[in-house]
């Protein structure tokens, strides 16, 4: 209905994650009739992040250098390692703000059916870096999926065997939700991992 | 807190309207994880479209053509011109498909505190269409807003002073509208246009 190329514009648009074909309309119209320069902002910037961003030599997170700010830290903390299965997940851990050693990213997890195995996710990496630096932590914080603690299980392992103590983050009730509101599954979780008032401990 | 190219596309994709800051993160991680392709296509189509889409020298709609497709369709009546604000509203009147005539477009309201004057509504292409064309009805579909009502009473008296009947749309309560959800002005509006149960007249 608008021009050839007023609709490859709305069409590309569409492809964002969450944009419906009214959102992209807007968008078009908008960038068009009110904001050229953002338009043109937002080109360069798709180019260029392209053309550079590849992934940290360390950790493996997005980046256009060729280490990452975090690894570029030294005043994080080197004995803990977090590994995590997407770049979103280091910034969700570091804005929760009470973790300050190294992170590895995977870019995903164990997923047989779509044909990714463990070089997909850089485990070689992650293999020199358990045999190579002082670790004494490996924190598994992949997603409570299938997938997620398939992959939370592969790495253990591969810890366990170089010596490096291993833990999950807990699953469970979020702080401030409501159990009416929780789905069945974390609720069960949260039954089965539940620990004893008193003590401390676990209950079995 | 991503590094500083990632940053910048994050920040450029929060220039779209109704984009947070979270939504451009995820937009920006999609793009860069998932869809480069996609990311490229949409800067290209950015690029074309700053380059390239004008206003149709006819009725000053967006187009990369010369004259747009509804203009150079010969098969709509040319007795009729309809004149909007913005180019989406020509799509919302195509798509409620009782308008078969021709349009004219603004971009944007007569606004003396911004600076918007006749000059910038592409009066005198309008005055040009008024005395050249074979037009008998002028319909003007500006937004029911304090501007738009000006707007509409500007374009009216220069149609009239060239003899051509002119026409307001209709405002109202929107068909299946619920008067329980309509705000106060609209239906103050509505109330002032009502029209005669049987003699299908305005009461006065
Ligand atoms: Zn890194
Ligand atoms: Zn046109």
């Amino acid at each position: 209905m608008f021009s050839p190329l007023i609709e490859e514009l709305i069409g590309a648009l569409r492809c964002l994650p969450g944009v419906g074909p009214k959102s992209a309309q807007r968008m078009a119209m908008y960038l068009l009739e009110k904001d050229r320069d953002a338009a043109g902002q937002l080109a360069r910037a798709l180019e260029q992040s392209i053309e550079r961003v590849g992934r940290c030599s360390q950790c493996r997170t997005l980046t256009e250098q060729e280490i990452c700010a975090l690894c570029g830290n030294t005043r994080r903390d080197e004995k803990s390692l977090c590994v995590v299965e997407t770049p979103a997940d280091v910034l969700a851990i570091e804005q929760a703000g009470n973790y300050h050693g190294r992170y590895f990213v995977l870019h995903g997890h164990l997923s047989p059916i779509d044909g990714i195995g463990p070089g997909d996710l850089g485990m070689d990496l992650l293999e020199r870096r358990l045999s190579s630096e002082p670790l004494q932590e490996l924190i598994v914080a992949t997603n409570p999926t299938v997938e997620g603690e398939a992959t939370a299980q592969f790495i253990a392992e591969r810890a366990r065997a170089h010596g490096i103590v291993v833990s999950r983050i807990a699953h469970g009730v979020p702080i401030g939700g409501e159990l009416e509101y929780i789905d069945g599954g974390t609720l069960a979780h949260a039954f089965n991992s539940r620990t004893a008032f008193f003590s401390g401990g676990r209950e079995s």
